[in-house]
């Protein structure tokens, strides 16, 4: 492909859930009906159904991988520089899938959906849903795409833990897992910081209960995005970046509007944030996130949890990663070498902080890459 | 004194600047007039002046540092551990004074206190304070209570701030300076997490631009409250207080409120934080931290902003202290082994975070009597 020519990509639909029986089950002990996934799909599925590879998005990605909708779209998708024709995870040879997770606002069924029984937007009526949720409306689209097994389930941060809920829910669905800068569970500092965004979410009077209007400002929704997003830099990343510099001025405003570059960058990235995200999304994903646990249902024992899996994992974590250290993926391992996996483990020096999953393109896309070929051959060597 | 007598103390004021010429000069140009210091002092002042140690309180810190105000006062001062008769600085040998920063709200002349040319409120008319206006207003202090020099400065992250413009501002004015958990200058990470709280404030519909009603709640200030303590604890610390455990519930609740042991417990801190603090005096000190950076003056080179400093240092900082991190200390001492000043550097192993220097008393204690003793028999033998 030339450089110079747009890789299009279409998005698609894939509604399920319109009876009873087919509707989709949560760990709540309701149901959701009408469920819609959207998802997108690259390259082409072998004839013997062995390259297909499911990515995974974090908090708040979307289906949109890689590649443009219309010649004229300013920005490709979210993974663009790891995913694509000739790329790390390269769709001249392999079949990649990426959907939307429900409960988030860029087309998968969510808090902002009509909800089917009142004709009306769910809002705070959507149920809450978890991981385990979400990985479960992946699964009905793995069958309807026929997918028999995936090549590989590749996921950063949130990403990293439907991974890691697939490897142990539907452990003989794949042939091996890619967990990058994530955790087997939410660790209370984690938990803490979701809390704190989401009570500016709750105590927004424009939010109202969930019921906004669409013309009033997410001052909430604004505070939460900076707050989460300070947590996804580090500490020598902001030094580097921003520094003590001042926007503006030559000299300290003496006031309390925006006066530091960093304060200048976060106003930018939270009032962005608001214009593409869903505030109730906000809400249901971050608490999806506190409730992550895969080792729950083993009375908190990982390796416990573990050992149904049967894949192979390239587990990666990120030095300067404060939101997901490097000792949450180092207890993983241990705990999935407790079982007997084969894993390979990486901490890939790295200023970014928790960023450096999108950051890093080009060592973890040799990583990967590499991985992923090898596991091609092996599969189609039998 | 006996275990079971209550240590009983007055806090008193100090009023000053009612004339053009005796009001408080500040950085922003403006003046501060008819300005109170409530402070506290403890045991006596020897003869020969020599035995005086200023406390400097940190963010949310007040005047009272330790004993009662009465004896059924359910709690003592806030460093009841560390000072007081027969504790580490011990109020039997040295004569010990704290006061509440100017631009608090617990005595000192802030943004609660009455504006002198409109008798209201001055809310957020207050003008905007810097750490060196804090330390010129603690000089008048000195002045007040005829104090030649102080035998040490001690405090604990913003006290430390203070601590350190004291020396580069007054280095006559001293014998020694105790800078604990505490940096020369913020880091933009800590700018970043003082932005977030303060949008939360100043975006609480309850605050009305700081003309809150007494009995309103203040959300804003009980989110920025609940940020700011996330950032005193350590991921470690919080590991073992809270854990994954659940609040009042034997599974998830499925729903957003208080589920986690963690959310309980930050929003309690967050309520009660509503009930003793100003929520305009949190916008003026984060800012003034903000501002906090000595090497300023000196383009940036911390070495050459410490030249003008003369006394001895003890710098303490604390392991898991991830707001003010070791680095930052240790960057401190460097720039003043430059200028051969004497500095003594401990980094205290604690997992208790950035409020360790509050917790490792213990610890802390054994140091800072030692090195006070050093310094009074020193100046004394002289």
């Amino acid at each position: 492909m030339s450089e110079n020519t747009a890789y299009l990509v279409k998005p698609r639909d894939f509604l399920f859930g319109e009876s009873e029986d087919d509707a989709l089950e949560l760990d709540c002990g309701k149901k959701l009906y009408s469920v819609n996934i959207r998802y997108e799909t690259y390259g082409e599925l072998l004839p013997d159904g062995s390259n297909a590879v499911l990515i995974l998005h974090a908090l708040s990605g979307d289906a949109h991988v890689c590649g443009r909708h219309s010649p004229d779209d300013r920005k490709p998708g979210w993974w663009d520089e790891m995913v694509g024709p000739g790329k790390p995870i390269d769709t001249d040879k392999y079949f990649v899938v990426c959907s939307n997770v429900i409960g988030g606002c860029s087309g998968s069924t969510g808090p902002r959906s009509l909800n089917p029984r009142t004709g009306k937007r769910y809002n705070m009526d959507f149920p809450v849903i978890t991981m385990a949720d979400m990985v479960r409306a992946q699964k009905r689209l793995m069958e309807h795409l026929k997918i028999k097994k995936w090549l590989s389930l590749v996921g950063g941060s949130m990403g990293g833990m439907q991974a890691l809920e697939w490897a142990i829910t539907y452990p003989d669905l794949m042939e091996s897992v890619i967990p990058i800068a994530t955790t087997a569970r939410l660790s209370p500092q984690a938990i803490a910081f979701d809390w704190v965004g989401r009570e500016a979410i709750l105590t927004d009077t424009n939010w109202r209960d969930g019921n906004y209007s669409e013309n009033s400002e997410q001052k909430g929704l604004s505070i939460a995005r900076m707050l989460a997003h300070i947590t996804y830099l580090s500490d020598e990343s902001m030094h580097h970046k921003f520094g003590r510099e001042l926007q503006d001025t030559a000299s300290y405003s003496f006031d309390f509007k925006r006066n530091f570059a960093v304060e200048s960058y976060l106003e930018y990235q939270g009032r962005r944030f608001t214009e593409r995200f869903d505030a109730n999304s906000y809400l249901y994903i971050t608490r999806a996130n506190d409730y992550f646990d895969i080792s729950a249902k083993a009375g908190g024992e990982l390796a416990k949890a573990l050992e149904p899996v049967k894949c192979r994992f390239l587990v990666v974590s990120f030095s300067s990663d404060w939101l997901f250290p490097a000792a949450q993926s180092v207890e993983l391992v241990k705990a999935l070498l407790k079982n007997r996996a084969e894993v390979s483990y990486c901490d890939i020096k790295s200023s970014y902080g928790h960023d450096a999953f999108l950051l890093e393109a080009d060592t973890l896309g040799k990583m990967i890459s590499d991985f992923l070929r090898n596991r091609l051959e092996a599969v189609r060597g039998r």
